[in-house]
């Protein structure tokens, strides 16, 4: 019988660990686990890398490929990805257009397991002048990584 | 013994069963729990209701009351409780100034169990003349309820 009870106790105690969240994020913006971080930085900086080779498809890789993506910027909010998509390709038809991109001031913020809160400013340098803003990126974990759901980028009013 | 295994099998599966999360959202914008979605939809509406009898400060128990408090808007990153609450005292000294507040085509999509994505329309109306935009805001729930941890609000560029 002491058997038994031991086994009972360990079959109690060892699901309920496993089970456990590894952290709990309950009640403010968390910090990212260093792989999570590790991962959305990727991204951003591989989006940055193919706008700045004009390549917008391999930009949108960063983006959920979904009908569900939103994108809320100047001219409202758009849905889905091909409407992103021909949005970026509707006003960066070229290189020239697409300028020099460049991210700065991140801040990566967990909300639960799978998804992340991403701040930052962007700014374009051209050749016709630069532009920039603040954007606000939802990000969500996925079999095959983390992809932006949901976008919100806004262009600084004045220019310096 | 029969006794002795079907007790190890019962305390392995009960614990299990009752820590499993209620749903899963992983890889989407999950469809919001409906009392999740009914507590986020009433700060809104309690927002508006003090926006609309010129009380900031019951406008403000929508937000978390933190120092990490994030608004983004068109001056910029805005940080901290006691921020937000001055920049919209600031903009909005008066009840004149403050108008007609109503939020629309509100859409809460789940991330994960504790945090929501809330997309808007928020549209003043005021005898200066109407303002409206978009908005992108994060909420969390606390142990108080849910609250807004990032707002990025932008202004329609032309008025109709």
């Amino acid at each position: 019988m002491k058997v038994c009870v031991l086994l009972a106790v360990l079959a109690i105690l060892l699901p309920t660990a496993s089970l456990l969240p590894e952290r709990s994020n309950f009640g403010q913006k968390g910090k990212t686990e260093a792989s999570a971080q590790a991962a959305i930085t990727a991204v951003l900086t591989e989006q940055q890398s193919a706008w700045n080779r004009g390549d917008v498809d391999a930009f949108m890789k960063g983006y959920w490929d979904s009908p569900d993506l939103t994108f809320a910027g100047s001219s409202g909010i758009t849905r889905g990805f091909k409407p992103v998509l021909e949005h970026y390709r509707r006003n960066y038809p070229n290189q020239a257009a697409m300028g020099h991109l460049d991210f700065s001031q991140l801040e990566i913020h967990q909300l639960g397991n799978d998804a992340a809160l991403v701040l930052g400013r962007w700014h374009l340098n051209r050749d016709s002048g630069g532009i920039g803003g603040i954007f606000t990126l939802i990000f969500q974990r996925f079999p095959d990584g983390w992809k932006i759901v949901h976008d919100h980028t806004s262009l600084d009013p004045k220019k310096p």
